[in-house]
Order: structure tokens, then sequence, then C-alpha cells
């Protein structure tokens, strides 16, 4: 196994065991919305945002403790929109991880809670006091947190995505959508990171371009997976963009072309992280690794 | 009119104001959620929890604009829940405040989307330097309503009342839900007037207990609506609970009792307020407000 392969393991088993520690699941008559809270969190996923927290902490030397609460924080709000995304008024998924989705296994109006309290619990992780000494950074990670997955970011993502099936989008409008849906949560781990560690001038802003570049390529890469993928491989129903007519980067660009260019966004992120030597190094592998990934 | 009725009416009108600042309208394309988000909480409702948090701040002296910015945070999170609770996964209602519901107005998707969106945007309110100068203020504040709100507090409460459809609740099991679905929320709004006060030791108890008995006696002024109440007037449907079979405080104890203790607590929630004096008259008058209320 690649050092980062060990590293991406080593970093999800213990996203994992975190997890499973802030949601304990109880013995109350409530137990159901928990439990479901538990199921949509734990047991897979490749934790690729906890990952670019938890390295992007340890740039600054921030206690991993504490970048993994962080990260657990944020891994709730990703799993969250996922148990939304899925719901039947939405993307109406079966399937996902290979399993099946929240509704699926509960029902719609525990799938519904059990998202909005995933979403509730972030902040309730991220403004304790174990999450940082520092109560300036806890209410910082918080707006941080807040401002990448609301309305102007990850949330607004995913209307402009259902808008979209009615409309036709060019790349500009591609662009900002997938900066929005998918990109913003994605550089915002990274941000999180540099908080946490009080990083400030040429090396924030080094991280936050490495976080929007790789943002997109990640992406990029999906939109190659809903194509190339096969469904029991990626976990999840691929084909689905195509069935929907919906503009990606694929479908404007072609194949050739998109892969091309989420491996010039992997190379220019990987660029923006020199000034960090060798302690970069798995971010700059993860880079690549975003877009060569089978799943 | 009354001194109370007067200032509830204008704290409701400066609490409008806020929200309309705090979610401006836009021309991008993901306006809908935007306009979904105004459209659930502009114009309309008793904005009780606001006045509880802008009076129990006023108590301990806090600015009154920082105090509106955490009241109309606080707003967010009971309209999101009443647009989340509304869908037809959930209580499947069509009105709300005299209105067509979110999911009626807009659609399912943009419902769901927009309680997101307002639970993250109200977060994102408070953890900004805005609301209070003070950092460990504003991570307090985003812990006490993250806890008020999420799986063991409001959205806990939800999964009970769902839950509770399929069993024969007895009143302490009653009083815990509703401690949970409603009461928590409206205690957090006197809590978070006094952590942004800073206040401590008695004065802080003093205002606890007062919004313990309060959000129970306010949870059995509704039963009684729902029972007693005529739709118009109230403006959302009533009936609801015993058409669903629901075991409510009025099925459990009778319409007489339940509005005896619903006085009993109101008299009970105003006494823990002697020591504030003159500043805790509006407070005292919304205890008995609530329980004598007819929408």
């Amino acid at each position: 196994m690649s050092d980062l392969a060990s590293a991406l393991t080593a970093c999800a088993e213990t996203v994992e065991k975190c997890l499973d520690r802030l949601l304990p699941h109880t013995e109350t008559p409530e137990a159901r919305v928990i439990d479901a809270m538990r199921y949509a969190t734990l047991g897979g996923g490749k934790r690729i945002r906890p990952f670019l927290l938890v390295e992007s902490a340890k740039l600054f030397g921030v206690a991993e403790s504490c970048a993994y609460r962080a990260a657990s924080a944020l891994e709730m709000v990703h799993c969250y929109s996922l148990v939304h995304d899925d719901l039947p008024a939405m993307d109406d998924d079966d399937m996902r991880r290979g399993r099946p989705t929240v509704h699926k296994e509960y029902d719609e109006a525990t799938a519904i809670l059990a998202g909005d309290a995933l979403l509730t619990k972030s902040f309730e992780v991220l403004a304790h006091p174990d999450t940082h000494e520092n109560a300036g950074v806890r209410a910082n990670l918080c707006l941080a947190l807040a401002t990448a997955s609301g309305d102007h970011g990850m949330v607004g993502g995913q209307m402009l995505d259902l808008v979209a099936e009615q409309s036709e989008l060019d790349i500009p409008e591609i662009t900002r959508l997938q900066r929005m849906k998918t990109g913003a949560l994605i550089a915002v781990a990274c941000d999180m990171g540099a908080i946490m560690g009080r990083a400030t001038g040429a090396a924030r802003q080094a991280l936050h371009h490495y976080a929007h570049d790789i943002g997109l390529a990640f992406q990029i890469a999906d939109d190659l997976l809903d194509v190339e993928g096969d469904a029991d491989e990626v976990g999840k129903r691929t084909g689905k963009d195509e069935a929907a007519g919906k503009a990606t980067f694929v479908s404007l660009l072609g194949v050739e072309r998109a892969r091309e260019q989420a491996h010039l966004l992997a190379g220019q992120a990987a660029a923006h992280l020199e000034m960090f030597e060798e302690k970069g190094e798995h971010l700059k592998e993860l880079a690549d690794f975003i877009v060569t990934r089978r799943k």
C-alpha cells in the first residue's frame, strides 16, 4: 500500500471511531433518529474531506484529537447532504455506498430528521470547547462551515443543480454550480485546518488555492465516474447525469478534454503547496489520487 | 393596546426587518431557495421566541442590535422546523399562518433545501462578529442553540412525536416529548439572552426555570387551541391531534385540567422572575399571554 493509501485508511479509521463516539447509540425512545444518523455516517466513505482537514491542520501543528473532532463535524455535514439529496423529492436514489439509502432503510420522515440532526450536531461539535481551546477559533470554524454549506455554498449549489435540469448550462455556469455544490465543502476542509492552526498570510492563501483547484478536479472526476464507472464498484447508480439530460463537464467538454482538465487542475493544486515542502506531501499526492480514483 | 401587546408588536416588526436584512433577495440563479427561505420566515408569526430572547438579553443590558441578530437566528431555526414538519413525509400540511406551506408554494425539493439553508444560516449569523464582540459568547450561542435543536432537543422531540403515533404515551412521556420538541427552543431563547449578557448564578437559574415552565405551558396551550381553536383564526389546520389519535396533554388530562395546568405553570414561571423586579415585567406578562392567546 502506498504511503497515501495507508494514510487515507488510517484517517478513515480514526474518523469512524470519532463519529462513533460523537453519535452514541441510546436506549431512549428517540433512538430511531440517532440510529439513522449513525447509519448515515458510519461504515464507509472515503473520508476525503476529513483527510483534507486533518492534513491541513497538521501543516500548522494542530493537535490531532482536535483536528479529528472538526473533521468529524465536517463529515456530518457531507453525510447529511447525501441523506437529503437521496430523498425521493430530490435525486430519489435507493443505493449509496453499496447499501440502501437512509429513507429506504428507515423511512422518509426519519431521513429528513436524521439529516437535520446531523447538520445541527456538526455545529454542536465545532462550538464545544473540546474542539479547540480558543473560543475565537471555535466561532470561526462555525462561521466558515456555515458559510460554505448554506445558501451561498453547498445548498445553493444543490438548488442550482435542480434548476439546471430545466435549462442548458454553459461551462462558466457549470463551474459556478460545482464550485458551490461540491467545491465549497472541499475548500472549507482546508480552510478549517488553517483556522485551527491560526494560519495567516501566504500559507493560508496557498492552501486555499490548493483547495479551490482540487474541489473542481474532484467534481470533474466524479462526472467521469458517472459516465465510465461501474455501479458495483462506485457503490451508487451511475449514468445518472446523462439519463437526466444534465449538462456536466463531461457532456460539455467530452471525456478526453474533461480528463485533461482534471489532471491539469490536480497538478496546479499540488504546485500551490511547494512552500510546505515535505509536510505537504500527502496533500499533493491526494490531488493526484482524486483524479485517478475508480470510485 | 396593552403594554405587552405593543412590545410584542414592536419586537415582531424589528425581527421582520432584521430577517429581511439577513436574507436579502438576490438575482442569482439559486434565488429560488433564498426566496423560499424568505417566504418561510417573513410576513408573520408571533415571534414569541425572539421576544423571549430580546427581553432576557435586556435584563442584562445587552445591546439591542446584537440581541435582535441572535433572535433572528433563533427564529430561523423555528421556521426551518416548521418547513420540514409540514412536508408530505412528515405532518403533510398545506396551510401555515393562513398561507400555503413552503412545499405547496414552491415544491418539496425547494422546501427541504430552504429548511436546510435556514438552519445553516442561523449558525452563520450567531458565529458572526456582529452578533457579539466576544468570541466566547458567540461560540456558546452556537453550542446552546445546536444542543437545544438537535437529536437531544427539538429534532429528537419530533422523532418522538412520529414514534408516538404508534404507541400510547402517558403523562411523563408526553412531558418529555414536549420538553424536547417545543420546550427546548423556548428555553434556549432565554438561555441565549443570558449567555449574551454573561449572566451567572441566581439570575441565570431564575430565567432558566422561567423558560422551562413557560415552554410546557406554551405546549399545553397549543394542544388546547388544536381542540378548541378555529382554523381560520389559528391560521393552520386544527383538530389534527385527535384525528391522528395522538395522545396530548388535553387528551390525557381533559380540557379543564389541561387549562388549569397551563395557568399553574404560567403563574409559577412569573414567580421565578421576582428578583428582576420591574425589568422582568414583560416576561411575566408574556407567561400569562401564552396561556390565554387565541392563536
